[in-house]
């Protein structure tokens, strides 16, 4: 059973990842969960408190994606393709609603206004490229990848292309930006990293 | 001399790309003008009349440094680096207030919440694609470019990839993912689009 607690988080992740944190206020919050100020104040001391919360809900969600989707497969390379359909996957079967990627999104609301967001968004970012920088050096280890593969720039260009394409799609109402985005990454994969 | 309307602008143009369009209120706009409710709805009807002019003036300060940029040089080839170049000038030499793509930006803030803004948004991406595919297309033509370049894909991506990178470069505090893009960009351009 889901405590009230839990609903609230799960609602305002749904909210904030749909508002932002600043338009998402307290009355969005209240109507959501049918519950009135003090019922939300009773689990929390302020909006922060559950904006932290909801993100950390948010970041689980798109961790356990990943994990589903990286689980299925072994060799690096398949874990390098399972990446980019895990960001595929993002646009026909939303982590939470609001859509897109939740990490991104809090990273483009909270730049500005709100540095806690901020830092548990550029952590959350950190962590998929460290992820990806993993998978590269597994592979040039166990000889599947070339050596002379840039590690770092290559993770860091991947998740840049995914979450801008992913952006686009978003904006564009189509899938066609992040359908080339995989298409081409797939190729770069075959091309210049796996050895031959 | 600068009027109250366009002050007006000018100033909930820096916010809006700033805090967002929810988050910024009236009451930001009266502190930055000086000015009272009356005075500034005397010239808007509403918050989304003040939007839409204030992202009309982003827009146009985007497309008067890509102005300026592109005027610098001559040939296809050069036209594409001084794209790539402009982009990256958005870090070291913002735009607007609140830094970024004002754009880009938009597209995010506006995509789930506000729907005439994300047009507007959606417009001005497009508009920079057909940029890159029309210089593309003037490269093919001129002999300049391989003629095997898949013009659409090719713009989309890159536009994806540096809007991409320019958040990652926000939310990590340094211009490294945004240079990585920019070398990736102007070697893949070297290596695959000019003809050889």
């Amino acid at each position: 059973m889901e405590t009230t607690k839990e609903k609230i988080v799960k609602k305002s992740a749904e909210l904030f990842n749909t508002y932002g944190y600043h338009a998402c206020s307290l009355s969005h919050i209240m109507e959501a969960t049918g519950l009135k100020k003090g019922g939300i104040y009773n689990h929390f001391k302020n909006k922060d408190e559950i904006a932290i919360e909801a993100f950390n809900y948010n970041y689980d969600r798109v961790r356990a994606r990943f994990k589903e989707r990286l689980g299925r497969v072994n060799t690096p390379t398949e874990k390098l393709v399972a990446v980019i359909d895990a960001f595929v996957s993002f646009i026909d079967d939303p982590i939470v609603q609001g859509g897109g990627c939740p990490i991104f999104n809090t990273a483009m609301d909270a730049t500005n206004t709100h540095p806690m967001l901020k830092e548990k968004a550029k952590a959350g970012i950190e962590g998929l490229k460290k992820y990806v920088e993993w998978k590269l050096m597994e592979g040039i280890e166990a000889g599947e990848f070339s050596d002379r593969v840039e590690v770092k720039k290559v993770a860091s260009l991947m998740v840049a292309t995914l979450e801008g394409a992913i952006v686009m799609s978003r904006v564009e109402d189509n899938n066609d930006c992040l359908m080339m985005a995989s298409d081409y990454l797939k190729e770069y994969l075959f091309k210049n990293i796996i050895k031959h």
